[in-house]
């Protein structure tokens, strides 16, 4: 067994510094950064005698080996968020393009191995997020994918035919699943990192939901309007926020979490009374009843809330991605194989969504994760070791070659 | 006494729609519609015999009369916020030109009478606000006036040289303040339309901070982030909205007011954890000290709120205005004037600013507040009835006969 570490470090720095600039990594979906390293990666494939295609969303497979007796699909993403970080996706398709150059030379798989570039994982420059995934898994269809926007008001389907990887409807996994996905990935959190674990071994992702919450009272002078007259839709904003925070309990198998990212003011001026506000309402659990639960606590809040300052509220589900649960045996081999290895590992929830989440409803998938320097993602932050690289590639390698045996 | 009312409320329709489009009034300092109707305010007060001239803040004066026993001076400003409303500050100086036609024909007058236009007021084109009267009584210095910029970045100093309004130095009040100066205005607060009250006599106007505080979390992906473990500024800075809400107390004779207006989050993104907000606080109070010990108690919830999420933070005063206490003869005048008219009067704080409050540095000052339909202000809902216009102009009459005599 080969196993070139300093080879698969080199080829990890050339691919996650395509799109690098001082304020993090922009190789938005399909952007000049993204189509130079997808010809690097098709280069790559082709080199080690791959068979390279695409499908109609754009997503890069290459297949090595006979599907005969199935195939085994390995890989991730290599767009970015905006400013983002180099290892997020990235390190999953490097990984497996390595693992597929180690696997190639020694021919040892009795399965067809192929490597997976998904097209605009992230959603950051079409919305939404998993769209190549969504479209090869028939989550989505080629119609409404294609109708979607960047922010310029580029449609995908024309950015994506001017891109030269517009492929065949033939070719979505949907037509020939594979006998197994796994995704390697990074953590993009805490947990791995501050229990000293080395590969975490996600069972499962939750189910997440996404509300647009209004609030609705009046803008008048800060100065001149008694207190008790005021409609300040930022004072019942600030109480649904703690409301938020307060329902959160640790340590519940049934965990839920929650988060307001987004809150914009209006009119946002110093001396005026807010008299408009609207934020987000991330919630995620892997516990459906007990997302329901909280929901249903949350909207009584609101109401209560809004009544109590006399202003008009509205609330929207605009987002909703139902949760996973992960295939038990790849799961158990993920595990055994970095067990074998000598890692510590710790069986958790992906909190995160990933391409694996539209991929398990066609075929048996599993997760590895390794640390994230202080959990740090989606930013330049972003960060992990040499070692963990390593230790993740390791451990990917090991599952396919288990899995091939399985 | 003729006391033409068709002919004062058609003056006001003419000015007061100067500037107006379906979004609100956008007279902005010096811009074009405020150059319009300075030109017609010039023309009206040349017509009646006034002579009318500027000062190096492009404040405009026009005088009736000789200024041998001194003179009553009555304005208010033109300008406007961005999307504002037809009666704040415009309603001042129509009725100060209506009472100076009106007394001009007549003659009564022992003393001299001027009419006032003071430029920016609002603030919302150049800040600060009330730059015309600060410079006009000494406050600001010709310097420090025209080196402030617009957002466009042209500088007050060259807009005024432009606008052909730029004056004389020794125009300016300071160097000839008046024996008295009468200021009236919309109240821009919901007390007397609430309490039936035909006309506010104000007694003074709250000193007024406003700080900036900024807030410094981290920002980590929501998903993957466990509650324990998050620096969400967001949570930090409800609980600080709420805490400034829960120290307000109506009915105290020393009030206090304070409101968070503006609050930005960053990223700002429904599924990152806000890494880092900044908001305001405007704190008003006619008690000095009652403001001290409020800001006192907020440092105090700033430091353990952050401290407890594990936030930096910092806060800075970014404005203040002293408050002042406007002169009892001329408010008991005020009051004796409009309840000599048959009107319901009640004294009270002006929470928002006036030029009044600078020109009461170097001259005796009282103002008149009528009612403001719902408190709306600084917004094209903005409203006065024709008969509360009507109402406080013939006090500023009277007041100003009053005032002539005492």
């Amino acid at each position: 067994m080969e196993l070139n570490t300093s080879r698969y470090l080199e080829t990890w720095e050339t691919f996650s510094r395509i799109g690098e600039s001082a304020s993090g990594v922009n190789r938005l979906a399909l952007n000049e950064h993204d189509l130079r390293v997808r010809n690097f990666l098709a280069g790559e494939l082709s080199s080690i005698g791959a068979e390279v295609r695409s499908d109609n969303a754009g997503n890069i497979f290459g297949s090595l080996g006979s599907a005969d007796a199935g195939y085994i699909l390995v890989g991730s993403h290599m767009d970015s968020v905006y400013d983002g970080g180099r290892f997020d996706g990235m390190y999953g398709v490097v990984s497996a393009l390595e693992v597929a150059r180690a696997l190639s030379s020694t021919r040892t798989l009795t399965r067809g191995l192929t490597v997976a570039d998904y097209t605009n994982e992230e959603g950051a420059r079409f919305k939404p997020s998993l769209l190549g995934s969504g479209v090869t898994s028939g989550v989505f269809s080629q119609d409404y994918a294609y109708a979607r926007t960047d922010r310029d008001g580029f449609q995908f389907g024309r950015v994506l035919e001017s891109s030269g990887w517009l492929g065949s409807e033939e070719n979505r996994l949907q037509r020939h699943p594979p006998a197994a996905y796994i995704e390697l990935h990074i953590e993009q959190g805490p947990v791995l990192e501050a229990e000293g674990v080395q590969i975490g071994v996600p069972t499962g992702i939750p189910t997440m939901e996404v509300f647009e919450v209004e609030l609705q009272g009046e803008s008048n002078q800060a100065g001149p309007t008694p207190m008790s007259q005021r409609k300040d839709a930022l004072v019942a904003a600030s109480e649904l926020v703690l409301f938020v925070r307060n329902q959160m309990r640790e340590g519940d198998p049934e965990v839920l979490r929650a988060t307001v990212g987004e809150l914009t003011v209006s009119p946002n001026v110093y001396n005026v009374i807010p008299g408009h506000v609207t934020f987000t309402l991330d919630a995620r659990s892997n516990s459906d009843r007990k997302l329901a639960q909280f929901e249903g606590a949350f909207k009584d809040a609101l109401k209560e809330t809004c009544s109590k300052h006399r202003l008009a509220e509205h609330m929207e589900l605009v987002e909703r991605a139902q949760g996973v649960e992960f295939n038990p045996r790849l799961v158990d081999i993920v595990e055994l194989s970095a067990m074998e290895l000598g890692y510590k590992t710790k069986r958790m929830l992906s909190w995160a969504g990933h391409d694996a989440q539209y991929i398990s409803r066609i075929s048996p998938t599993s997760m590895i994760f390794i640390p994230s320097k202080n959990g740090r993602s989606h930013c330049k932050e972003e960060y992990s070791s040499d070692t963990d690289l390593v230790n993740g590639f390791k451990t990917l390698l090991e599952t396919v070659k288990r899995v091939d045996k399985a």
